[in-house]
């Protein structure tokens, strides 16, 4: 059956001019799909890692565990080198349960929260005040004193026009960075915000915030409800100004503590100076289990190497899975991987990161110089059967983005974003929301694309 | 924030050299799909038909609560008409759960089963026979009569390999269709067949079967079993051949019944005599609600001309929409609507169906002339800033299939399909498998593309 592929592959590619190199590339590809589709192992590395493990927030015990697990993995795997790089990590946990409620005239109604990410705890009697409703970070900049002693509301939602929806995301997650340190500055008593959800539903979306350089005494706590809870507190504070909130949490944060990224090589053979890495990030938020973010990219970045390893495939170059800690809240995992490489100065020639949910993959994002980004589009054909071949400017993540330099690729995998910020940051991150074949479609292209660049390097 | 925008459509379109009437084209397109994610009513539809009337399989007092619902939310429109059309359809009801047992050496094992619509009932106490397992309907007609006295156990999976899930459903579909035909043919006392399913799990999935030209005592009762069950009573046949295999159903097949096509339309300005037709089919099977099948493609039928109406917009054209009856059992509704616009020489010039799923949509599937696929192909820019681009030759569906001649174009939606065949026919095929997003962006495409053949009509 594969082989009558191969005849139809070769005949359809030989009629649409292809090259031979390009028809020998076109075969491996096939291969590597075939390989991820029938005998993956993605799938069942990700059940292992939200079922026995779970959410692993950086410092937490089940970081540990997922950086013990990912080595023991990657050392089943016959590379060349495992090895841990030492990182210190933010310690920031939730504590107990937050709890919520808008005072109306009428009564108490209870609303769906979580703390955001290096919040402070409130007092242990939690914190009521009247509540100020903003679009956005300047307009509270613009109050300035106005706030003093109320909870900001920071209200604007994702935009639903936005087909990437990660532009969405961009465009509204600056209120949950750095709405509690501008409320703060201005004397409020606590920041909220709108989760940064395109759905109406009523799960809370946690993420990481910044004081910036405020004191300790200007610092105030800060959450996030739902988007339910949202619309329902701005339609209250049309008819009653009046209208409270109050909430209470006793999320703390501990001194830094020791972590790691788990690396594995397979070493090049023929330019095993020149490296290219492949990766995810391993922490996940704690109030589910980090599926889709980001337990899927990191076992689709471990299948890469798999599938070489599988299909008997020796890299020129040297290529790395890299199982990034803490990209969560710091990213001192992706800082201290490029740290490293500089000062080895180890050649990275491209690196990949899938850190956009399990999704359907549908193409990839590119940072890089104008020769590199044509070469790129030069091999979109090869993704056209597998319907993997939007290929745009502009891509990367947190934890690759380090490593960029004027010579080389920077870049992500860019799966279907529309079901993605349903989930991002929630209780409801868990497995039962990713589809097994999504995932291996992803790590296959994946696979395809760093075989591409181990085969052909950079311009 | 829309008109910023538009200006910076206007300033791309101008920088890519569109024409002025491509402008004006991405323009109204834009406009579209903000009218579906910001104001839509697919997901409300949906949500009513798959909540407050579930399960509607042809004949069904469901079935004619949907004809009912169906009409009156398009009255609701202001369309120039609404009417329902007569159609006799097939009427089979399921009876009691299913059950069955593989029935090995050490007792029983209870298996996940479900009849096959259309099928026979068991006699009461149910069938028991040894089981011979097949990989095709040839092979079954190359062992002729050594099936007699078994039941034939069709086990050929979906193939993985496939990236279009529909083409892996098209290979293994013919099993279920035929399989109980072929086997009665030659004396098997029953056919029980593989859910046609890439997952691994424990869910049955239904669809149509055949008798073809059997007589009545060459028929036997016919069944799916879960794909996790297949594997087990395969690997239990390999040690055992002879497991035997036992399951009883009282499903019955009644007179035909009289149902309809829902139909309203929009009637054109300018050409009113040439008609453009979009739909789904409004039964489903009768295990869940037809969520995804075809609830989805139903919703974003009519939403093309709610969207229509909310914009303002006057087609040339005349524009219906048909929620077409009896797709999963016999294809009436179809049938009928065609062979009435044969009869009034209705000129159909373009018909759209969406029947494959309210996932994310990642283009269009054509059936026409080489010079209208040419004229559509030109359109492909307007799709590609929502990532619906992905226009190939072949396409359609059962419902808009008989309206096809030399001259019009036939056409589906192509949603992304990695889900879809998990959901398929099944109990689960709920609403809560539904992204509202997605089926938004499906519907605003669809009126995109039937904007477009309004407009410039077919070569």
């Amino acid at each position: 059956m594969i082989k009558k592929r191969i005849y139809l592959l070769t005949l359809m590619i030989s009629l649409t001019g292809f090259s031979q190199e390009s028809f020998h590339d076109s075969i491996k590809i096939k291969e590597i799909f075939h390989q991820s589709l029938t005998n993956g192992k993605s799938y069942e590395w990700l059940s292992y890692l939200t079922q026995n493990i779970g959410g692993r927030l950086s410092g937490s015990a089940n970081a540990q565990k997922a950086v013990d697990w990912g080595k023991k993995e990657l050392e089943k795997l016959g590379l060349n080198k495992v090895w841990l790089q030492p990182v210190m990590v933010p310690h920031w946990e939730r504590g107990e349960k937050e709890e919520a409620f808008i005072l109306d005239k009428k009564g108490r109604i209870s609303v769906p929260i979580c703390a955001l990410g290096g919040s402070i705890a409130t007092k242990k009697g939690g914190v009521t005040a009247q509540v100020i409703e903003v679009q956005s970070v300047d307009e509270v900049e613009a109050l300035g004193e106005q706030v003093r002693g109320k909870i900001v509301f920071y209200n604007r939602p994702m935009d639903p026009d936005l087909i990437r929806t990660f532009q969405a995301y961009g465009g509204a997650v600056n209120q949950r960075f750095d709405g509690a340190r501008v409320a703060g500055k201005y004397g409020a008593v606590g920041a909220i915000i709108r989760s940064i959800n395109l759905r109406l539903d009523d799960i809370p979306h946690t993420g990481v915030m910044s004081y910036g350089d405020l004191t300790e005494a200007q610092k105030v706590p800060t959450a996030a409800i739902s988007t339910i809870a949202a619309n329902q507190l701005s339609a209250l504070l049309k008819t009653n100004p009046d209208t409270r909130f109050y909430f209470k949490q006793s999320c703390q944060t501990f001194p830094d503590a020791l972590s790691f990224n788990v690396i594995g090589e397979l070493t090049g053979s023929s330019v095993p100076n020149e490296y290219i890495v492949v990766g995810g990030h391993l922490d996940s938020w704690d109030l589910a289990e980090g599926a889709q973010d980001d337990g899927a990219g990191i076992v689709q970045s471990m299948e890469v190497l798999r599938i070489f390893k599988e299909l008997n495939y020796k890299p020129k170059r040297s290529i790395r899975v890299v199982l990034y800690m803490n990209e969560e809240n710091g990213s001192r995992g992706g800082k201290e991987y490029a740290r490293v490489a500089l000062e080895r100065n180890e050649k990275h020639i491209a690196a990949l990161e899938s850190d956009a949910g399990g999704f359907t993959p549908r193409g990839f994002g590119f940072n890089c110089n104008e020769a590199n980004y044509q070469q790129v589009l030069k091999w979109k054909p090869l993704f056209e059967p597998y319907l993997v071949h939007v290929f745009a400017k502009g891509g990367g993540g947190s934890d690759v983005g380090p490593l960029q330099n004027e010579h080389n690729v920077i870049f992500g995998l860019q799966p279907d974003s529309q079901r993605y910020f349903d989930y991002h940051h929630t209780s409801i991150d868990k497995l039962d929301i990713v589809n097994k074949r999504e995932v291996e479609l992803g790590a296959a292209a994946m696979t395809a694309m760093i075989y591409l660049f181990d085969k052909y390097g950079i311009k």
